[in-house]
């Protein structure tokens, strides 16, 4: 097992995660900057000892499974070239998230390997659990398609969904380790900052996600920073297709999620310190008795369900282990 | 000029503004704890030396005008009292703020005033200016409703809002001088928590605002804590009537606006930062190609815009000064 | 094992640790409020499902061992009573930090059962271990105390400690669950706030400590509150009884705790962050050319280290267990 | 009056306290950015609308005073070219604060304007007025070095000193506009970091300061960054010469200070919030009978009065304008 891209906020996590992982055995981590030093010393926190290398695609043989978390459209060549050497990959970036090329496009330029994107399974464990124990690639979802797919998926799945309002809140982790003015603490702190209005490359990754669960909608979805270091809060205010009450509503999730290890159905609205550092997501649902609309609430750590340990469930999956393994 | 409940994050604010004001005179501030000590003791950084002290009725007849910052329904009584002795008064509960009593009652009891109702203007001072400036009472707006409908009265006015969803984010000094699991630094810091969801007390406030405004519609209101002192962002997701585009939405925000001197249209959307502690709204209106939604988002600080700064806004023109006066 | 007085930071935080142990099973969770109520419900974070119950002393048979997280003066009368039935307890308060009776009764008043304090051990795991193996009670260390000590201790046993100088700085979760104007995130956001000048409580039990390693100190010590959660940096300036330099202050460190698991001698300054959520200790050590002086930096969480993870070290002592069971 | 180098957090700030001061004309604000973007598309909070133009020096005829916010080395040549166009330059930089060229040396390098040196008063407005008044050059003092000899200077001036620890807490901002580990929220959050152990800048000019005061003394300063934005404590622990008792600190504290209006002498130990965004100093001294030591805690607005305020308040005294002027 590898972790390729290391020196970011998910590369490095994942590293954490997989270094003290029971079955796994990370024998590297890779990085095109700092190469050399212990990846503790960047993160002391995450305790990795392993030096940082360059990939070297001469030494994969060995290697059955990595983690990519290289920026969107630097991954694709080199999950290419890990799938090559025989590995199985997770990739953290947006490269095999949507499954219409024309759609990646359009937001990300040109595709550097679009004929492997028939080989990657979507990798939001609870909704694609089969096709990942199976996939070649994994692409991780976003973080903030997986607060909000998982808060809308039994929605979609019932027809209900006329009209959906997102409305994402993050901590500034999301923003990963970019130094600039939308991180410097004196600048993000004290601050409430919805950014990428009325075009956010997360929208289409939903809006296919939900199509696939047979719900046609155009998602209205906006993101904000907000100044806390991990956690996401994905609140969804959706317009049903029918009036839907709150027995209706409690047993569709209930049953949705009730053999789920990390979706947590709460009877009260959840905040994200609740899910702090896990890889729960949870969720909470209410019917607005005023408006007619169905409130859906959904709570993740960002760097943990929202990205890194997600790629760990999803590496369970692929191995065969208790999807729980490493992260309870 | 005095501050009755000056001990609370709003009074002591008021109190602070009007003590360096230099046109009013700020003799006294009370308060039902903490009698005797100097206001500065419990709010070093305000700066009021003058002493906390018991209202007392009998010493009321000098005073021309009082900033109440009572709780609901404890601060009725004390305006009719202040009344009587013939000062002017700016109400910072929500007890004159409902024009309609039975929905007043509906989410907050009975009113221990109504016959005082139909002597208090709205003081949200963009648009209702005339009434302040003659009215005896002047119930100053909650902080939701003040981002808020600033946010949706261009287009209210217009015939514009077939649906609104209103998702508001507020630092924790919102949730006023309350020491609890809401405030604690170890419990609010890295969270955000929505709350009072499907149920929030100042959607009628909202909604009778904008039926004023020729506007019938029920909001979808939710608010949500986030880990900042002071700070508000009313995120507004409007499902127009008709199409509406970047050109005709750019000039109904900029005619609605230019001649404010505390409503800032700008050109990008606005953090929270750039209003806190001031007197400034920043509003930011976008049209979405993608779901023919109208989106507006309005910044302000909840203590100041949203309560205090705003009090003395209202008292400026209540007393024919330039509306500026002391807020620059 | 059962954890009394669970409703507060530190026994929950306690809770939480022995309930994912894998070698101790936790019983029982007690608290004096939210009887009934699964600890979960306070503290989801920590997914302990047990209900909190009254402490009952008829019901304590079967237990072997405890933690006890009462306040101090409250917590003495139940480790009696929890000795009584058989169980071995650690407590976290002051109780039995302190050999002479005479300095406790002079900081915390009259001590409810000063016969047992014979028969506690002080439970810095490090500097104690072998009394923590056979012990009934075993004092937790202040957190103040843990890391201060933990970074003297060296130089106190060498007679290197002429004076010295401790400015201590913790996050808010120091003051536990104390909701008032030292936790509420506006007031102890945005502030650095010393705190007991001139009068902590926590010097005497350093004091006694450094006596009972040779060295015979009155030890300065400050503490400050800072807006963060969790995290303590106790920052150490000795004047030293004689010239130290750079090599021989290395070795000193690193032999003192080349063997310790949770101890970790640094090349370089940490961060707070570093020894976040583990049972860390870090320090580092350097000589001053320019006066003379020697610095020793310690960083601990405060609720982890300073606090509940090193009761599960003292308890992994106490059983026979690896030190490092159930908390890497 | 111009600001030269007004995009970075100093300058900004003085350019604000300089467009809404009462006295002054700010007719530009220069920066080697950003250059034709109106300084509040920077700073959106602070409102200045003037362009960033390129400092012109042929331009400068008619320019009177100007504030200098460069780095260290960069602002001697311009404050030269300045003084050459007849204006007076109060510099924020370190190149004229310390007297001893071969100090300077030492720890900046080769000094680009040494000939100036001997032109310029020491900024710190409370020990140097009368100097400041006829100065060409006023070198505004460190941050650290205002709050520390605004704190010592009483005892000093006695000669109480004979030694002395100065460990120093400051918020994010200390750090300017620099984008990275040390600022960037997930990383300065939740983190408590001591910087250059055993090797600060601002010794040198602390220990020139008490030495002008009389007092010889190698001092012991360290200096934290903690996760608040604006916000400086030095707390200072001197052993005294001879012993020192309450009464005579209040006299000695209380006598130095009463004719200042910027500097408070509480009676009780100050959090930075007091004087957060004013230009106040805040101090407390006490005596600690158990150790003999004397403490002094000295809190300030590290951008404020450790920099750009207290340049306004210089600027006042240059021209002869009341200390206070559009500071209060």
């Amino acid at each position: 097992m590898i972790v390729a891209g290391a020196t970011g906020f998910a590369g490095a996590l994942a590293a954490h995660l997989l270094w003290r992982h029971p079955d796994f055995e990370l024998v590297a981590v890779t990085g095109r900057s700092d190469v050399g030093r212990p990846l503790q010393e960047l993160y002391p926190r995450y305790r990795v000892p392993l030096a940082i290398t360059e990939l070297d695609p001469g030494s994969l043989e060995a290697i059955d499974a990595a983690v990519v978390a290289y920026p969107h459209a630097a991954a694709a060549p080199t999950v290419g070239t890990l799938l090559d050497s025989g590995a199985r990959v997770v990739d953290l970036s947006a490269d095999f998230r949507l499954g219409a090329l024309e759609t990646y496009e359009r937001w990300y330029g040109p595709h550097p390997r679009p004929e492997l994107i028939a080989r990657a399974a979507y990798g939001l464990t609870e909704l694609h659990r089969e096709a990942i124990a199976g996939a070649a690639i994994v692409a991780n979802p976003g973080c903030y398609p997986t607060a909000t797919v998982l808060a809308l998926a039994p929605l979609a799945r019932a027809g209900l969904i006329a009209d959906v309002v997102v409305d994402a809140k993050q901590g500034i982790s999301g923003a990963g380790r970019a130094f600039d003015e939308q991180t410097h603490l004196s600048m993000a702190g004290e601050n409430i900052l919805p950014y990428k209005v009325a075009s956010h490359r997360h929208t289409p990754e939903i809006e296919e996600q939900l199509a696939q669960l047979g719900c046609d909608v155009r998602v209205q979805f906006q993101a904000s920073l907000v100044p806390l270091d991990q956690g996401e809060m994905a609140s969804c205010y959706v317009t049903p297709t029918r009036p839907v009450g709150e027995q209706e509503l409690h047993e569709l999730f209930a049953d949705a999620y009730a053999a789920e290890p990390f979706v947590e159905v709460a009877g009260t609205v959840p905040g994200t310190r609740e899910v702090l550092a896990t890889n729960y997501c949870r969720l909470f649902a209410a019917a607005d008795g005023h408006t007619g609309k169905v409130l859906v609430f959904s709570a993740i750590d960002n760097l943990w369900k929202g990205t890194s340990s997600q790629a760990v469930q999803n590496l369970n999956v692929m191995f065969g282990l208790p999807e729980t393994r490493g992260l309870a």
